[in-house]
């Protein structure tokens, strides 16, 4: 038994994603969430400054007496995994290598896609994992750097964001891929106009829960599980009224009233 | 005579726009430019980090002895101007006053038009300025989010761009304005696109080249100019090849060969 809080941090609000499959799994754990939104997106900067940036989260939410860390940002995860482990003095949990297990086992003719940010996508993390264990499966990644914003700017439904999943993911269709990894915490927010497109015969694989069910295997096996959950508590670095509406957006319900601070790096 | 460098900061590398119109009109000074790469973009933050980030900048370019400072960014001058020149020993100029002053002069029906970020747009610095000075001119203003993020990918001509133009301007046609602001460094590079949608009647204002305008009025009747140039800096705070692609869209040449230095805070 270990009454600790988990810790999850991110870029910036999509993380929240993760926060919320963690939940589902997790009921009677207390998680802190800490989400960069000064200086989000970290998709598109460059290895070292996505370094820097995850050390720093992972030490404030250190802090906080955390007794396990979740990446819950695939570029800090694709980026800066191993640096973000070898600084940790508890576990930490990216969402890569879950996500690479489960796309092995579900994909039939070994074509898999994977969609993510520009930085994700530079760093070959999800191909570089799955060809480790199996090398013959074929791995298309593509950048859909344009998808975050619209998101972000509320466009998850209707012309405007079709005409960018049809852009980026018509490639990744024509390669007959039969599973899709998507590699960014904000797509599942976009999974019906993915499905959509995609049709009914590709598997979406949604990182969220991937490592939200990694982490509770864990916990389990361990036998570090609470069974004394304290309220929640979410950490951004910045806050507008925007930032708010995107959180519940990710979140599925109100983030007012919760125990939601503002730190100053 | 003064030959000390201007220095010239962006958020990020729109302000390579200002820095070219800089050049144009004073091609004898020398220029020291930076971009917060590393946490680009602004205009998503509140006031307190805009603030925070902006004083930052300053303080970095007052450590290269600079004599006087440019504000590149529409962001950091309708929230932060204020704070930057408190903080200041030497002249900051910002882009808001200069092109206050052309778009009234320019109006003939006394409707103008901004667009910008969600942040500038959210401070109404531009109608501030613009109702200060004449009362009875109508200001409209909209924040055009998307427009950013598509330039950054190089979007700039074609279907996508057009999409956002139309769903964000056609308010503002249909308010019959004839003078339109172009409240943020990277929509010049989408003039044309702009100007198709808009037609010929309606005045575009250009903050970088108003406010090179105004810096090379007042080093002139200070008699500040500069007689001997040395090689111009740029200073960025992330480098990743994405952004040397766009640097040199925004500055319309290579960037490669060029004093370019990166610099961690």
């Amino acid at each position: 038994m270990d009454n600790r809080p988990i810790g999850i941090f991110d870029s910036g609000l999509g993380g929240l994603t993760v926060f919320k499959e963690v939940k589902k799994v997790l009921p009677e754990e207390s998680l802190i969430y800490l989400g960069d939104t000064a200086r989000v997106p970290y998709g598109v900067r460059s290895k070292d400054t996505v370094i820097k940036f995850a050390l720093e989260d992972l030490a404030f939410l250190l802090t906080k007496k955390v007794k396990c860390v979740i990446v819950a940002c695939n570029t800090v995860s694709s980026l800066a995994l191993n640096e973000v482990k070898r600084a940790s003095k508890v576990p930490v949990f990216g969402v890569i290598s879950p996500v690479v297990k489960i796309a092995i086992e579900k994909t039939k003719n070994q074509r898999i896609g994977v969609i993510g940010t520009r930085a994700t996508v530079g760093a070959k993390a999800y191909s570089k994992g799955i060809k480790k264990q199996e090398r013959t499966i074929k791995v298309f990644e593509r950048h859909t750097s344009l998808l975050v914003p619209l998101i972000e700017e509320g466009l998850v439904k209707g012309a405007e964001i079709r005409i960018f999943i049809n852009k980026y993911l018509s490639p990744l269709k024509k390669s007959k891929i039969d599973c899709l990894i998507m590699g960014c915490t904000h797509y599942p927010i976009i999974e019906s106009e993915l499905r959509n497109f995609l049709g009914n015969k590709i598997y979406l694989v949604n990182p969220a829960k991937e490592v939200a069910k990694e982490v509770s295997d864990y916990l389990n096996e361990k036998g570090m599980t609470s069974k004394s959950r304290k309220e929640d508590r979410f950490y951004l670095t910045d806050l507008t009224e925007r930032f708010i509406m995107t959180a519940e957006m990710f979140l599925g319900e109100k983030i007012s009233g919760k125990a939601l601070k503002v730190i100053i790096s």
